[in-house]
């Protein structure tokens, strides 16, 4: 089986992961460690050529377990809703998909800013306290990105960094009103020079002066609230987000989206930011403190509202989960890896990028090379180099931790190739199938069985994947290895080796190929 | 029938009350004007004898109709619990309400304070934005005390201006210790030399810098939360006060009542204060927005134990309302009134006080002369000295509106002969009586039918009240009148007009009695 939801230590088939019985909506992986994840659709593909799907509005459960079972549990609740569900049955696993997808998606398919793809986005490791140093943090950085010529990126803020750097906006527009002090009015421009992202999210701290006013203007139903006895007065609900006492935007709410959109507006205006990162719409307030959410909010309802305040933010926005918006112009970022081998580490990319894409979530930022979960920089070169092989032939590379920092020449220079192979061999292919998603829904990257859907070997290879149907990527998912099992896929094709130029049949399955450390295997059909 | 809860219009006997069926809990009259209110108890006393009490941890609901009957009803839950109610009956009203004490009241009673009614409270009217300005109309208002030969009294300040006092108090610390303007050390000491009160609640303003030092600090678990999964994070819950949003001291966590007691200690020390009036206990935060208290706060438990933090506080505070708390060493201020005649304003004071003291609340501080529910100043001098005439026969008199501002030199006067007259020939009553109380739990104030317990007539007579069994007072409250009726109960003695040294026997009904407006139908009993 294939679909549902991401899960941390992401596998591919879903047939060994144990998951007890739980709620089935999008939660933070990041908090919820064993929760359902960032990318979910009631979506369900058996590999026999079965597809299930759910109807969108009744509270589900979902447990799998070690037998091989998937078990779908409508909730128990006063309503007694039934479990609804359409079974759709084809003559192979991709017909079957092919099929799902027409039923899925109604809404045309949008293509987000494909100049993204171009551009490998780099973490700005500041931790600093003020807006200034945060500024500073950034000329710096973008200065040694270009002394170790790296090229054209996006230096990425976290939300901490934004909210410092637009409080200096702030600041900055309260003082010329005051007409004191002019120096910030000659550094901004600086950022705006800057290819940046920001990061915003629809919590706002219940210590900051913008949750005051609101509350002071009566608009305290811009935050998720619950009325009050007797007087039916709102009480914003408090929650708990990045470790500050946070309220949560009301995105039923109109008045408070525009709030949310004109503040977007203002920062593009002052930090001219390309790129905004929208995190936080995971997870149901209300009922993660078990109360009953409005109609409006019940289940992921929430999520599926942020995809459209996002899209409204333009084309290069990214957000960190989706659910019945893969047809949205966005980017997903991969919910974040460890830094080690495992299946929740470096194991758990190509897996996790065949349920994205599976889904329809093709435009995927993976997690930042060598993972980025402890927020540790990583040391270890082998898996940083790995890493980055995987990734060079994903939509987007992010780097957490610096090449320099890493390792020594050797990573940089490496860096610099697979960035430049990007560009050069992958963004175009890359835009090539797009067009093919956009038009038929199908995949831009494919798991092994859509080239030879009747082959029962394809069905659990977890660590090969096809850009389209034509180019056919093995890295190296061990530690220290540098051979791998290759299966090259049966379709009445060739496969020529990119980098030897040998040419094998369809159907064979390559035993120790060699793969040296510098070294991604790729294949390329020949018709 | 007479007990259960205060109601906005209170009546004695409670049979012509109306109120459909709703929850038996404390609740703030001023927000909730059809609610139950301050002084209740799960106890119901017919005039025939019976005494009905409820056990106290069911959740209860009550309606009353005109039909003269009042219905109890366990409330609609998982649990089903039953209802469980003990019914009592004795040879007549008296001997049942006895009986009950002995039931209801397990505790040793204690006396608060008995120094307090010697002292008028005078609310300081003081609409200002600072400590410093605080400060300055305490003085002028004590002056004009003094000025006015109003004698000693106690000055009362609202929660806003304590606030504001009290971080006066925080800022004069801070300018301390960083060794900058000395002014206020010299003035904090003025504040010390005048009696006053201050007013405190268990609820915090969400924009404080305390409440943001506690999320920082850890100590969320200080303000009423609710967990929130998946990580259990304890999340405080919002609520409403005094048109602020504000959270709720967790009175159930030892370490923020200590911090609460703290705070109050420190306030001691820098503000001199006696008298604390301790507001905001009534409601159930959690259910008023519909969410499930913990069990060791469901229904009307938090304003129990804020009875045992006042008690802590010492024997000087005063709580706004009390459910089980009788017994214990504390004031009771009773709802604010309207300013006029009906049973809202006027006529609802001997009501009120006949039920405070039929369920043990003898140390009542009765609604400030002439009504303070509008917070506007009372213009209308014949209530303001026909409401002062009924006061000052109460524990405590105290005034919102000022005598000088009300009306010309015969309201100052009276205003003087009549504390004069409470000091000299009340108190020692309150005194007597009060000792009576704390033995027998016979309450203080006490019904016509204490004397004729078998006597018709006296179960409605609602504007008539016994001081002990030796004082009969009999207020006129009707607007206009000089003359009122007065039913003199019988009991084997005879009743002197305190005025005219007249003699009536027992049992007589005395129509048209001449009350001037400047005076009291007072009878004293002669055994």
């Amino acid at each position: 089986w294939y679909g549902g939801a991401s899960v941390r230590g992401q596998s591919w088939p879903i047939n060994d992961q144990n998951a007890t019985t739980k709620l089935f909506t999008v939660s933070d992986l990041k908090d919820n460690p064993s929760g359902y994840g960032s990318a979910l659709e009631r979506y369900f593909l058996g590999s026999s050529g079965v597809a299930v799907f759910v109807s969108p509005d009744i509270p589900l459960q979902l447990g799998l377990d070690s037998r091989q079972q998937f078990c779908l549990q409508s909730l128990p609740s006063m309503e007694r809703l039934p479990l609804q569900y359409t079974v759709c049955v084809a003559h192979n696993v991709r017909a079957a998909h092919q099929e799902a997808m027409q039923q899925l998606s109604q809404h045309p398919r949008e293509l987000p800013n494909m100049k993204t793809l171009w551009l490998p986005f780099w973490k700005l490791l500041a931790k600093v306290d003020s807006g200034p140093k945060v500024e500073r943090e950034l000329r710096t950085f973008s200065n040694r990105l270009r002394r170790h010529q790296l090229g054209e990126g996006v230096i990425s803020l976290n939300e901490h960094s934004t909210n410092l750097l637009s409080d200096m906006d702030h600041d900055y527009l309260n003082s010329r009103k005051r007409g004191i002090s002019k120096r910030l009015s000659r550094d901004l421009p600086l950022v705006k020079l800057l290819n940046i992202s920001i990061t915003l999210s629809p919590f706002l701290g219940v210590d900051t002066r913008q949750f005051h006013a609101s509350l002071t203007d009566g608009t305290e139903d811009y935050w998720l609230s619950l009325p009050s006895t007797p007087q039916g007065q709102l009480i914003p609900v408090m929650s708990h987000w990045r470790g500050t006492f946070c309220v949560k935007l009301n995105i039923t709410n109109p008045g408070a989206v525009s709030w949310f959109l004109d503040r977007v507006e203002s920062l593009q205006a002052h930090l001219g930011m390309e790129y905004i990162m929208l995190e936080g719409g995971e997870g149901n307030l209300f009922e993660e403190q078990t109360l009953r959410p409005p109609e409006a909010l019940s289940g992921d309802r929430y999520i599926r509202l942020l995809a459209d305040v996002a899209t409204r933010m333009g084309d290069s926005t990214i957000v960190t989960a989706g659910t019945r918006s893969s047809h949205k112009p966005l980017f997903v970022r991969m919910t974040p890896l460890q830094s080690d081998w495992s299946p929740m580490g470096l194991k758990g990319i190509i897996p996790s990028l065949l349920h994205h894409t599976l889904l329809g979530y093709n435009f995927l930022i993976p997690d930042a090379v060598g993972g980025s979960l402890s927020g540790d920089l990583v040391t270890d070169e082998e898996l940083f180099i790995r890493w980055l092989e995987i990734v060079a032939f994903l939509p987007v590379i992010s780097f957490h931790t610096p090449p320099w920092v890493c390792g020594e020449d050797r990573v940089l220079n490496l860096t610099r190739a697979l960035v430049a192979k990007h560009q050069r061999d992958v963004v175009p292919l890359i835009e090539k199938y797009a067009e093919e998603w956009r038009l038929t829904g199908n995949p831009i990257y494919r798991p092994m069985w859509w080239l030879s859907p009747s082959d029962p070997v394809t069905f659990t290879i977890d660590d090969q994947f096809l850009i389209g149907d034509e180019v056919l990527v093995a890295p190296v998912v061990e530690k220290g290895a540098v051979r791998r099992d290759i299966y090259l896929p049966d379709g009445g094709f060739q496969w020529q080796d990119s980098r030897s130029a040998q040419v094998f049949d369809g159907g064979t399955s390559l035993q120790d190929y060699p793969v040296p450390l510098e070294d991604v295997a790729v294949f390329i059909r020949r018709s």
